[in-house]
C-alpha cells in the first residue's frame, strides 16, 4: 500500500469537509442538527456512495458507510469519529477520524476486495456539546444508551429546542424498545492527540492503551476580608495565601507522583477582589486525572487531606465539593495488540499511550472492543482554527488503521 | 476634667450627625457637596456657634470652628478630620476627629476659659475620594496644594461635574494667588483604628507615630493556555502555579521581615478561567506597607527579585509595574510625645502605634507638626455600617485630645 500517498489525500478531503460550517476568519464551527451540519453530512453520505459504501442513517442522524462482509455477515469492524465540531474549531478534531475511516474503506476494497466481516464508517452526530449541554449524544444513541428525558428539555444558545432543532434536521428520538445493533465487534477511533507528547517524542502516531479517569471538584475557601494596612500579616485569615499554599501542594504532589498524573488548578476566584482588602474568600476549581482508578482516588485522597491541613493552618474553612468522578477506561488489550502489530509491520514511529481528553471511545469500551489511534497535535493546539497535522503523520496514521481493519475484517 | 463624661456625650453626637446622609438601611453615606453634605455641615456649623465658636467656612467648604487666643493671636491649633464618608459607610470614621474636637473646644472653654493660643476645630470638606476620583480635597486646599486643574475635568458617578456639584454647594475654587494661613502651628487628627489592634492588646488609645508608605504594583505572569488532560506536568507554563508560589513566598517573607510591615496580594484574576484549561495568564496585585522608606524599598526589592526567579523557574514571562509609591509619613515627635504625656497623666491605657492606612494627617504632617490619636475599632471593621468604638474608648480618646490642646494652647 506505499504507492497511494494517505496523507496527501486525507488533508485534500479534511480541506473539503471543512467547507461546511467554514468560519469567516478561518476555523469551523458545525454544531449539532444545524444546516452546515446537515450539509456535511449530506455531502459525507454521497461521498460514500461514490466510494460504493452503502450508506445509511440512525434515528438520530449517526451516519454510517458500509462494505459488505461475504463470510461473517453479523458482525461488523467500526471505525470513525464525530462531524460536529467546538465553537470556531479546527480542521481536525473528529472530522479526521471520518475522513480516516472512508479513505481505509476505499483502499481496502480496492485493494483487497469484499472482506469476510463488514466494516462501517460512521460519522457520528455529537460529541463535543458545543450547542446543547449533552455530551456524546451520537455513540449513545448507537448503544441504545441516551436518553430521551435527558435532551427533551434542552433550549440552546439561541432558545431553539433540542427536539426542534433535530427535527428540522430531519431526524426523530431513536423508538423506545427499539431493537440496538449487536454486530459490532470491534471499535476503532482515529483522533488527533489534542496534547504536545507525539510532536515533541517526534513520534507519527500514538496507540491509546486508557483513556484518563477525571475527578473535579470546586474548594471554597473562607477566610477574613481586612483592610490591607490597618490588619498586621499575625492577624488575618487570608483565603488567597491558603490558596496559594494550597495550590503549590497540588503542583508538588503532581510532579511527585508523576506521569500520567495531572492535576490542573484552572478557574480561581478571590472576593473580594480589591488591591487593599485581604481577600475573604476564594474559590477555585480543581481537575485530576490518571490511566488507573486506584492512583486517582489515592491522589484526591492525599490532597483532599493536604487541603484540610492547610486550611486549618493558615485559619481559613474549607468546603470540597467533588462534582465529577468519571473511572479510567482501559482499552481492549486484544485490538491495542493488533495496532501496534500493524505500527510495527509498517515501520511506524509509534509511542504506546493514553488520552488524556474525552472521545467517543470512552462511552463505547466498556460495551464494545475499542481502541484508538492518535496523530500528533501541532504544538498541542486543540479546539483551535490552529488545529493542524502533518500530512505525513495523517497519512501513518490511516495506513495502521488500514492495516488493523484488515487484520479485523479480512482474517 | 473626671466628672464629665466625654464618652456618652461623643456616642451622642455621633449619633447626631450621623443623620445627615444615613442609609435606609443602616450606615451612612455623605458625599462631597452632595445635599446631605451640605446639611452635616449646617448643622455643625450651627452647633459650634452654639458652643461659643467663631465659625467660618474657607473657599471650598472646610468648616472651622474657633476658639480665639488672647495673647498668641497669630498661632493656631488645630483639630479635626473629615466629615465625608465611604458609601455606607459608619458613624465613626472621619466624623469621630470633628466631634472630639468640638467637645475638647467647649470643655477647655467652660473648664479653662480662653487659652493663649487659638484652638481651631476642622470640619473637613473630603479625604474618602468616594463621589469623584479624587482624595484629600479638604485638607489640600487648607495647605494651597490643591490644584484646579486636577479636579476640573472630573463628573461623578452621576456625571455631574466637579464643579458645579461644588457651585451648587455654595462653595468656589480658591482663588489663584490668594494667601493660604500660615498661623496653624500644630495639628492633632482623632481617628478610629481601622485595624483591629487596639481591641485584640485591649488598649483604649493609640498614639500614632508614623503613618506607613505604601507601594502597589501590578503583576503579570504569561504562561500558556493549556489543555488540562493532554498536557503532561512537565510540559505545562501554568501562571496560576507561579502566581501561587510568588504569592506564598511573599507571605513568607513578609512573615520574615515582621510587623509593621504588611503584605497583600488582594486581586488576582486568571485566564482564561476554564475548569479544564491550565491558566496561560494571571494578573495580580500587591500592596506593600511599612513605616520606614528604606524596609519598605528592601522588601520590595527583595520580593522583586523572588517574583522573577520563579517567573524564571516555572517558565512563565512576568511584568512588574509600580504604579503607586507613597512615602512613609512620621508624626512630629514633640506633639507625639505631648500626646504620650497625656494618656499617662491621665492613666489611660494607650500603646505607641503606627497607622497603616492613610488619612488626613499623612498631607498635613509634612507641612506642619502633626500627630494623631487612635481609639479602637471593635473588630477591626471600618468602612463598614458595624463600625462601632465602646464609648469608654471614645471618651479615653477625647480625654487625651483633650489634655494635648490644653499643653499646647494654654502653656
Amino acid at each position: 500500500m506505499s504507492t497511494f500517498d494517505f496523507g496527501q489525500e486525507t488533508e485534500k478531503l479534511l480541506k473539503w469537509l471543512g467547507q461546511y460550517g467554514k468560519d469567516p476568519n478561518g476555523g469551523v464551527s458545525r454544531f449539532l442538527y444545524k444546516p452546515e451540519w446537515v450539509e456535511a453530512q449530506k455531502a459525507l453520505e454521497k461521498y460514500m456512495q461514490q466510494a460504493g459504501l452503502l450508506v445509511q442513517y440512525d434515528d438520530v442522524g449517526n451516519l454510517f458507510g458500509r462494505l459488505e462482509g461475504s463470510t461473517y455477515k453479523d458482525e461488523t469492524i467500526l471505525t470513525g469519529s464525530h462531524v460536529d465540531t467546538v465553537k470556531n474549531g479546527g480542521l481536525y478534531d473528529g472530522q479526521f477520524g471520518i475522513i480516516a475511516g472512508i479513505i481505509a474503506l476505499e483502499f481496502l476494497k480496492k485493494e483487497f476486495g469484499q472482506p469476510l466481516r463488514n466494516i462501517e464508517v460512521v460519522s457520528m452526530a455529537e460529541e463535543e456539546g458545543s450547542r446543547f449541554p449533552y455530551v456524546y449524544w451520537g455513540v449513545k444513541n448507537i448503544l441504545g444508551i441516551a436518553k430521551r428525558e435527558d435532551v427533551e428539555g434542552m433550549v440552546d444558545f439561541d432558545g431553539i429546542p433540542f427536539t426542534e432543532a433535530m427535527r428540522k434536521a430531519g431526524f426523530h428520538f431513536r423508538p423506545e424498545g427499539s431493537i440496538v445493533r449487536n454486530d459490532i465487534k470491534a471499535f476503532l477511533e482515529v483522533h488527533v492527540e489534542q496534547g504536545g507528547v507525539l510532536e515533541t517524542e517526534k513520534k507519527s502516531v500514538g496507540v491509546v492503551q486508557h483513556i484518563v479517569g477525571q475527578r473535579r471538584f470546586t474548594v471554597e475557601l473562607t477566610g477574613e476580608a481586612n483592610h490591607a494596612g490597618t490588619t498586621p500579616m499575625g492577624y488575618r485569615k487570608d483565603a488567597l495565601k491558603a490558596a496559594s499554599r494550597i495550590i503549590c501542594s497540588i503542583m508538588d504532589l503532581a510532579e511527585h507522583y508523576g506521569d500520567p498524573l495531572v492535576a490542573t488548578v484552572g478557574k480561581l476566584e478571590t472576593t473580594p477582589n480589591i488591591v487593599n482588602v485581604v481577600p475573604g474568600k476564594v474559590l477555585f476549581t480543581l481537575d485530576i486525572r490518571h490511566t488507573h482508578k486506584d492512583v486517582l482516588v489515592s491522589f484526591s485522597d492525599e490532597v483532599t487531606a493536604k487541603m484540610r491541613e492547610i486550611a486549618v493552618n493558615t485559619g481559613v474553612g474549607i468546603e470540597i465539593d467533588m462534582w465529577m468522578d468519571a473511572a479510567p477506561v482501559p482499552m481492549d488489550t486484544g485490538i491495542v495488540d493488533v495496532l501496534k502489530r500493524q505500527c510495527e509491520k509498517n515501520g511506524l514511529s509509534y509511542k504506546m499511550m493514553h488520552s488524556g481528553a474525552g472521545h467517543d471511545s470512552q462511552v463505547m469500551a466498556p460495551r464494545i472492543p475499542t481502541a484508538m489511534l492518535f496523530v500528533p497535535s501541532h504544538k498541542g493546539l486543540s479546539h483551535s482554527p490552529l488545529e493542524y497535522t502533518d500530512p505525513c503523520d495523517l497519512g501513518e496514521g490511516v495506513k495502521a488503521l488500514v492495516g488493523a481493519l484488515y487484520e479485523l475484517a479480512y482474517k
